[in-house]
């Protein structure tokens, strides 16, 4: 499986969104750090004392950027490597890849800089474009056994 | 293993979830703009401004539904994948994805119409059921080289 | 693949680490229900009335520890797999799951008794060091395909 071309291509962006994913996680305990906000007691109280249990609103974007990578990149986790086992063409399969791997680096980037609407939205939907086409792929290759 | 049966039958229920999954996420983005209330500062500047960066009821009803999808349908697809390998009965194994999937359909109907409790907890609890035998069966399977 | 002793040494931890995760699943909703806080009118309707239409520090300290499994363990079930096909010594492999393994057992401990800080943190930083190696050899195994 993992000598087949187009699973080692979907392999490879897979492990580098899953990566950027665990970025996001170190840059909210940092943004936490920096900006003293705590969303536990017990790490305010490490940190200076329970007035920094508190919100901050650029912590909270980070873990919307977070949030939303949970719920587009790993269902590309299984909708990616299912789809790889029906045989595309690699670079049919590569674009799909592509296109989702660039759309996700510019959606977290569109997050995490605030950039003006719609282009987070606009990087949301380019990238769900090969899901939705790999999900109608494999739900064909599928249908005959199901 | 794409062409094995009880793989497919997974495959073919799992996808149907993962697009009902991206379902929830569009009604929540249609949502936002009905009712204007948005996360972000630079979506309400587009869409009337900065008074519309405010939280809306149903938006986090939406959003409640989309999490309890990724707590669920996201382990759904590992152990519904591991459990396809380990040689269960075609019809046993479609009993349990279809348990599986008609119970999320409700649960989310449930959460998006909020019924009257305790439909949308027995929603879950059911299709907890087949996953919890899932993960049963994969254990025994899995023991003797663990 | 079920018979590969790497893959299914993955396996079995993989499955204790979701049932671990539906655990905390179950001790959230006993909190809401013992605490009398309620994410939904009708639940809280249900339960006594609207004014347990309410948040409650505890039930939101669940949530972080069941949010936090997502953003790791989800992605330990994609790299666990993947990298089991691989072909790494079982050895080798077994001190990876099973660090990843233990650094979330503890990680959950420390969040549902609120241990004193750095506890949590370290747990979770232990956890994500063999993700981390897991990431990079893929990356090694698939760079000449990709």
């Amino acid at each position: 499986m993992i000598r087949n071309e187009v699973f080692s291509c979907f392999v490879f962006y897979a492990v580098l969104l899953v990566t950027k994913m665990y970025v996001i996680a170190i840059i909210t305990g940092q943004v936490r750090l920096r900006k003293k906000a705590f969303a536990n007691p017990e790490d305010a109280m490490r940190h200076g004392g329970l007035q920094f249990h508190r919100e901050d609103p650029y912590v909270e974007r980070c873990r919307r950027a977070h949030l939303n990578d949970l719920e587009n990149i790993l269902p590309f986790l299984f909708l990616g490597a299912i789809y790889s086992l029906t045989g595309p063409s690699l670079t049919v399969a590569r674009v799909h890849f592509l296109v989702f791997f660039l759309g996700r680096l510019l959606h977290s980037a569109a997050y995490l800089f605030a950039l003006p609407a719609p282009t987070r939205s606009v990087a949301y939907s380019v990238a769900q474009m090969p899901c939705i086409s790999m999900a109608v792929q494999i739900l064909i290759s599928v249908a005959v056994y199901a």
